[in-house]
């Protein structure tokens, strides 16, 4: 794994690049990541291309034998460009039109934007792309940031009438799937077809499931005209977008399909306090994250780069955007690229060189503080830096599977949010606490799509495969190993249509049962089946087969047909890390019980420990028993 | 009491419809709804009728001995219309559009939307008023549901212009009433008086009323504009709208005066979810509802319906709309049914027949399984069938009135909602906390308008009615029982004009007091006085009367002249059972005392006694004591 | 000081405007506000003038002998005016105008809104200049009440772009001051600076402020116009704005700078239920308000005045604006009026004479019922008109400073506003913590705009000045006293830049450390420094003195060179009290240690002392120990 830092030399004279480049390379950085930001100095004015400056400081960071990652800057249209065209902003979804005045101010359906992010990506590709020091390039940033996948503007009701008309073959095949009868929504022709806003009430779920289809579409056919301007331009060169974490308002497999390596923002303390379900864990895991975050978006994106996956950005002190900012604990910094290795991260990539003085971020850390000397973060930079060396070429480890497959599914976990049924469902925070309960068993995990091989895997899990696949089925039907079915599985069809045969559909094929209802519960009434305690969401199966455990008041619970099992509720987390535990064992997979904060990782032939804390924990290592205290981690070879 | 049944023939395959008959049928069904959100079936294209596939549904449901109730397509204008006159849609307070994509989407006072009402329901009552099944109609649905009884519309602008020059001879006498010099408010004309929205703060309150008042006359006179297109060509046959639970958003009385039954939609494990008053209200009642929600709506629609009144939504498993949406408890769909035929229901008609694949409502229970197969409710419904069966004729109980009258206003309502003077001043809350109250004390009660003949009641208690009326002071000068007069009473004429005795204006000629301020209290601050604790309103009374108690910094706490008590400030609800329970037993009422699940209720000769629960429950019969589970309920002959 | 009454002659029939008259004098009331929201009556029509009514009321309260501070209307623009020129209207955040129906329903750029403010002002201060009876002049109503300081308009455009013009010489120079390079925001001309709403994300803080700041200006300048017209119709009169509580929406200062004396409207209940620190708060002091309520605004707008303040509206009973509307103690009426009069008011007027039987403030109480009787804080008003008579010529006390200058700058609480930098921080309400704490140790104090003399005090505490001001360091460097540097003092310039030097900027002169991070946190984690605990917010400081404390993770406490302290982090209640009694015995100012209702205030020669409760609390005074009750007060002459 190699460090890697996100740079703005329009930030700051030209006359500090040099040291600054060579200050990189001393403390250890070899690749940089610059220029995503900056059309308003490419082009201050329409067709006016000045590029001369970014060429110096792109010769700069060479001349000290630095690796550049260009960002193509399509995340911010300048003023002018706005000023031109306004009806290439984005539409929220009240109807106001979202104007310029911070970032990722365009609407994916505009045509006219569509051509400029060409031209720009077109010109800086020409300038940028043969350049020795140019290594990758990076599209655009963060799509969907600040909600913005979704616009609701006439531009996107054109592309959406003209999407729908692609995907039926009559405005009368599209009422059916669409069951549009219900409540008279039927359309005379595809041009009736409004974007779903502005609805006295809850809009067909069937036109909601679609639109975020549609949207997320967009967002791929986006990035692939880049792609396909970086190819001509820029051959060899990887492509990579940074993703963020907690996002799932696109489906990420498609627009990576086209890419080379997987990018994501690694920022633990930050999405922390986004996690609204338990208060407590904000307080437990305030300056270390909770030791889950980091680990499952590594995990994912592993999955969705096909093995190619980069902590782009990677938080090095406290933030500026989250409600709370706290300082994190010393040694984090160390603690989270250690941790990006272990997940088998090729560059962990710190943001930003140096913290801005001023403008919306004003308060973010960077390895420098604004004045240019450096932060609290250098020296444990340095350090890492040094540790990974010692390590050796741990950057090309095996791709070898995790014992168990946890398949996410973007649409899946789509559909859930368009129709949850109860105000705690949520099938992200499900999919999550799915992967905590096998982490806490001391257990790695693949996150994969649905489709992808699962040879070498001894469990699969569904975590939010709503969606009926007949291919799945087929696949899970040949797979060997354990297959664990979780709630709300092929519940239904892409056009949020219950089976004819009820849910789970197709997979009534591995267990033979049906759900003939289900309930939403308050987290304040749970359900308990023998040992176990359900909460939120609970399904009344109709089966032969036997439920292992019975409900109190009389329904059933996890039903079992050989190595396959239907979990037909939703688990507190302790519940759910002794269900998991009892699966794996039975599939014969080492379960290694796991403190709090506690984590093991093997990639390849290293062992890898980490403790988040929040109190210090002893553990048995080859070298004996150790002590690692918050924040620590420890490694050693496997034999 | 009959039982009935919502069925959308137009979601089915024609092939289905004979079953779904004869399967009606044996259950023990007599009357099905049907027909209300099919528009655009009806007339897919402007002008092109298609009844025929209507005439073959009814044709069906009458050969298998069926009765309908046809529904008025008016809630759900297909597209086609919409995009014709984009003008029929309402506006929100906000400004914006309210559009197609759901249902409702028209704003009340559309001239152009009027029109094609009219169209619509003569079309259909031509076709189907004279066919010998169709026995009922129902206008439009769920008026106000999605909160659509206010648009502030270019529309509704004229109309309530209009409105307001019909209520006053002058600009200078609406000037004077509404006392618009306060801030400069007067007016030049009548054109220049806008509709309450979008103001920097505050509106005038009289401002706001007059146009609530205006709104819900809109409901009205829409209403009544179906009912006499249904009379001409329907005759005969009973008019009826369905109404909804916890809705005070129009005046109820002047819509049901031209119709023959007051319909009413019950979903009493939805409604839980909306008592935003007590947490553990939500827990403890989860799967049986409050124990007063329905019966108190079935006690309010009975007044409204002046005895004729049908549940024509009965919930009969879990719903989709609500934040939790559990199953209820095994035997509910039983004791609603039961509870409706206590109260004096005509009809119990459950919502739907079949649970729809997909769609809005994806997630509602039915009687039927999507796939067509029986549901759990299936058989309950079957066996409440025999039950009343075994009733005999229950049908037509006699309309004796019960032992104490509580007036309702909807106006008075609306008055107190416009100027709470305190965040948790909630009128429609402290109404049913009176309700609750009485029938704690086992006591039979019926709601009323403002209006109704007082005659044979023992007591009449004001429950919400805010604006003073001489007709009802005279009226009470000759009632010969107890009044209890609650705070607020009369403190206002509806122009929300304090009166100029102060308040409670024209009931000082009953009792000798006048209030000369209040307070609003947080609820963490009660008061007490002598056994009572009040709480979020008191009343400052100056009298020349005694007060019955004095609170602890000297004001006084109820005020009692002969039979006619003056409540100055609400109680919590112990101590509001405790008043209420003293003050029947004075006016010589019999006082059952309940716990907190169950329920006497007397219809006729019949005796019913209900346990929602949480804890089963022993109770005296005449055949002995004998144990109600939660859920259960029993009856008896009154000898 | 003398007591003063709001009274709407305009409200009442002419008949009773003598009898009012007579009864004012009777009560003691000398001053009486009248006429700022009734242009509707003065011009019921454009350009058709109606003034003699008024001369008729003022003449009568003349020949009672009252004095009359007269108001201008604008605040309520008719509706004739706004239906001519509906662009006077402002524009809300979301892009929504404005409209009628309320009031301060105007854009403070609009230019036409200007010139008929400056009509109406002209018109009337002609008829009423020289009138023997008119004292004073009230600009005006509570500027920027129901938020309307900011406004969105295309005027407010277009006066935001002239004005960004006028403060840089060039696009290039605002470009770089706001560092709009980062995210390419940069401008190509002033014409391309747009309000700032509605954009993607967080805007620019530089944006913001800026637009803070012109907002600011607009009132001043809108004022400014209304003064120079008074000031040439109506010379020798006192010019008076009436400010409001708790509000931090514009910059006072320059405002004040061009009226004589400084308004206030003090309504300790209402603002009780906004203080949403502490839910305990709003239940202990429910009938008094919080007893450093009133007191800060005292000291603050004594300093708004330069000496010369009154509280021009003064809660006389409870309102009818805020959450919960409680009834004050019995005798608050008395006691607020001599708390006013003990920091130093020249007057004391009540709002409002009669309580309004309708419209939007019906339930706020008045001196009078709505029937004309008086209702319970008339006689509490004879009562303290009587002591304060007693008590001779305060009304002219010497402005000796207090031992303690607070600093207080708008501008700077505004970029902490725009830059929070955590949910918590809340940089009014640190203020007011600084200034409880001072008057819980017994201790004067005067809040101060930067700038003003600091000679005579003993201690001077920087609590909001976020901006670095080199006028400020020199003027410290100066003084000899004790000085607090709160955190985040001197921590940006006016375009939310960080100092080259890093925060303190400017007063590393002062004291040689430098603030290398900060951190926000939840209230929850508290961090505890030998025997302080600070919450939310905390500094990490780099400097070669050695710190007062350490906390638990190592990071620095507290700095103190010679009388220099910095505080580096925002303390707890109980800890900041602590601290601040150590400061204040370190500089030898008298700490007399208060119960939480307790509260000393010296003026001239008399000490006063308050008791808001809970609790009674015996004192000690000259004439031995003495109790006072919640709710009581006492005073002596100082030997």
């Amino acid at each position: 794994m190699q460090l890697g830092v996100c740079y703005y030399p329009e930030h700051w004279p030209e006359t500090e690049w040099s040291s600054d480049a060579a200050r990189m390379r001393e403390v250890g950085i070899s690749k940089v990541r610059l220029g995503e930001f900056a059309w308003s100095r490419y082009e201050p004015n329409p067709g006016d291309y000045h590029w001369n400056w970014l060429h110096r400081a792109i010769d700069i960071l060479h001349a000290e034998g630095l690796e550049v990652i260009l960002g193509t800057p399509t995340a911010c249209p300048p003023k002018w460009l706005v000023d031109q065209h306004p009806d290439i902003l984005a539409t929220d979804e009240q109807g106001m039109t979202r104007g310029f005045g911070s970032r990722r101010h365009y609407c994916f359906s505009s045509e006219i934007y569509r051509q400029h992010s060409k031209r720009i990506v077109r010109e800086m590709a020409q300038q940028f792309g043969d350049h020795p020091a140019v290594v990758a390039w990076q599209t655009d940033n963060e799509y969907g940031c600040h909600s913005t996948i979704v616009s609701y503007s006439a531009e996107a009701q054109r592309a959406f009438r003209l999407w729908c008309s692609e995907q039926f073959d009559s405005i009368e095949a599209l009422n059916s799937a669409w069951n549009n009868i219900f409540w008279s929504m039927e359309y005379s022709n595809f041009d009736a077809i409004d974007v779903p806003n502005l609805a006295v009430t809850e809009l067909n779920p069937a036109h909601r499931l679609a639109f975020w289809r549609f949207s997320s579409a967009q967002v791929a056919s986006f990035n692939a005209e880049q792609v396909s301007i970086l190819r001509k331009h820029s051959p060899g060169r990887d492509l990579m977008h940074n993703y963020m974490g907690n996002f799932c308002e696109f489906d990420h497999y498609p627009v990576a399909d086209t890419l080379d390596v997987a990018g994501w923002d690694s920022y633990p303390l930050g999405f922390l306090d986004r996690d609204n379900e338990n208060a407590q864990s904000r307080i437990d895991w305030l300056r270390t994250g909770h030791p889950d975050c980091a680990p499952f978006h590594h995990d994912l994106y592993r999955g969705v780069g096909q093995g190619r996956w980069w902590v782009i950005e990677q938080q090095p002190g406290a933030v500026n955007w989250a409600p709370h900012n706290p300082a994190p604990l010393a040694g984090m910094v160390k603690y989270w690229a250690m941790e990006a290795l272990a997940h088998g991260a090729e560059l962990c990539s710190f943001f930003r060189w140096r913290q801005h003085p001023a403008a919306q971020e004003r308060h973010h850390t960077g390895l420098l503080l604004p004045n240019g000397e450096p932060g609290p973060a250098f020296q444990e930079v340095k350090e890492v830096a040094a540790e990974i060396a010692s390590l050796g070429g741990v950057a090309s480890v095996p791709k070898t599977p995790a014992p168990v497959a946890l398949l996410f599914d973007y649409v899946g976990n789509a559909a859930l949010e368009t129709q949850p049924q109860g105000v705690n469902y949520d099938p992200q925070g499900w999919t999550q606490a799915l992967y905590r309960a096998l982490r806490r068993c001391g257990v790695d995990v693949d996150v994969l799509p649905i489709g992808r091989a699962l040879e070498g895997y001894q469990m699969v899990i569904l975590a939010n495969a709503t969606v009926d696949s007949p291919e799945l089925t087929q696949q899970l039907i040949n797979f060997e190993g354990t297959v664990l079915i979780g709630p709300r599985s092929f519940s239904q069809n892409v056009h949020c249509c219950t089976p004819d045969t009820l849910a789970p559909g197709s997979l009534q094929s591995l267990i033979s049962l049906r759900v003939i209802g289900a309930e939403s519960l308050p987290d304040a009434v749970p359900m308990a089946a023998a040992e176990y305690t359900a909460w939120r969401w609970r399904e009344r199966v109709q089966s032969a087969i036997k439920p292992e455990a019975l409900f109190e008041d009389g329904w059933g619970f996890h039903y079992r047909q050989g190595k396959v099992h239907y979990l037909n509720a939703q688990l507190q987390d302790d519940s759910l890390r002794r269900f998991v535990a009892h699966r794996l064992k039975e599939a014969e997979i080492v379960v290694r019980p796991c403190s709090p904060g506690l984590r093991y990782t093997q990639r390849g032939s290293l062992q890898y420990v980490f403790n988040a804390g929040p109190a210090s924990v002893s553990i048995e290592s080859p070298s004996g028993e150790q002590d690692l205290a918050p924040g620590e981690y420890c490694h050693w070879q496997v034999v």
